[in-house]
């Protein structure tokens, strides 16, 4: 089965990976940038190009493009190649991107954290899919199934829900590691690598508690006399402190529930 | 070796559970409540006692009590036994807590989350040690080694800011994992597991690339047309508005940054 990506960024280069790798054949990269997609394309084994009106025809477009871009790009490929099924990758995105007249069409989202630089195992990766009709989502769920083992029908409201979610237990989390480095560096000469088991242990916890249950800390003690000390360090910096205030208040007040 | 816990809780609980498996005796445990310390102390074989004035003489006393309590009972246990070994395991705590009179003290700093449910492998604890004089920092050193194969020496200033960043990475991190569970609950209506794969991904990365490498998401991006959608799906939750608006403008000043 061919394939063009539209695309060249993390996404798309794990994506392709997974998918050469279950023997599709990905007959084209595009990019806006000539250098991502040849550096992509020649990977796997495709032409790249930065035409869209030169992509191949393929049975299916698989779109991992910045949310801004993707209006004009998959509408000026859905009229083109107007047989194939379409498909984006994008949390935040719903099918009303596609042009009416594109009947073949939908989303497959991949829930991980791609950097170019980490291979990933795409077979644990949960898939959350949605197709226009009960057709397309059936093809869109038997491609994701052959590079997933975790795959699920989500509609475009409950993705955008996860994609926020994944906002904070990823993008957020990755934030609170780097404002961490910082002050251990800048005010304990202490390299990041010695918060590595404490950062492990944290997410190996939640596999086993519940969030709320897996809380420690002063915040959850509401141990004042910590919290002030600790708000005082930060003064160089008022945007972390108000950050220390709100994540405090928050994992309080929360306690405070019935 | 025998050694005294003044404390029953998740510190105390590991931390004497470490000590017991390296052969040293617990000789008491000590906790206001009377449940809790013989809860530890059965586990462990040692006396439970809610009273200060009881506790045997031993050449160690470890105190893993909330901060506020520790002055107090500090103050009291180390007039009593005044020619033993005396160390705090706060990270928010100096020297300054044991009186002129106690010359034989310090800290014993384990940076790790601890909960009762969950045991932990000591051996991989980075433990930051300090000691009031180098006799005591020796004495503390060691100790510190028969239970971790990562001990540092670290000053009240250091341990403070370390005490710091473990906050943002560890409990800020987890709070993080909370409000992503209750979004993804009540918005999507996915189980939290779904996010594992993603929270080990983001933790596994900063094994081998910096936090500000690893980072991703529509932050970064400046993605302005999501995060407007994400912030008006929290307009439910004024304080969750503020950290998300918080933490992204965040990353997107330290990308500006040269």
């Amino acid at each position: 089965m061919n394939i063009t990506i539209v695309g060249a960024g993390n996404v798309a280069t794990h994506l392709a990976l997974a998918l050469r790798q279950k023997n599709y054949t990905i007959s084209a990269i595009y990019s806006r940038t000539a250098a991502s997609a040849q550096t992509l394309a020649k990977t796997i084994g495709a032409i790249a190009t930065t035409n869209l009106d030169q992509l191949p025809d393929t049975p299916i477009y698989i779109y991992c493009l910045k949310d801004d871009a993707l209006p004009t790009v998959v509408s000026q490929v859905t009229s083109l190649h107007s047989q194939s099924l379409h498909l984006h990758t994008s949390g935040s995105i719903g099918l009303e991107i596609f042009p009416n007249a594109c009947k073949r069409c939908g989303v497959l989202y991949p829930l991980q954290t791609f950097s170019k630089q980490r291979p990933v195992d795409f077979a644990h990766i949960p898939c959350f899919v949605e197709g226009r009709d009960v057709q397309s989502q059936q093809e869109i769920k038997a491609l994701a199934k052959s590079i997933s083992s975790d795959v699920n029908i989500l509609n475009s409201e409950g993705r955008r829900a996860l994609h926020l979610a994944a906002v904070f237990a990823c993008n957020f989390v990755n934030r609170c590691y780097a404002i961490g480095e910082y002050v251990l560096r800048e005010k304990a000469g202490v390299a990041f690598e010695k918060l590595l088991p404490l950062i492990d242990e944290t997410a190996t916890k939640v596999h086993h508690l519940s969030p709320r249950e897996a809380q420690t800390g002063p915040a959850i003690r509401y141990d004042r006399r910590v919290i002030e000390a600790h708000l005082g360090m930060l003064a160089f910096k008022p945007l972390w402190q108000a950050l220390y205030r709100n994540l405090t208040d928050d994992i309080h007040n929360d306690k405070l529930r019935p």
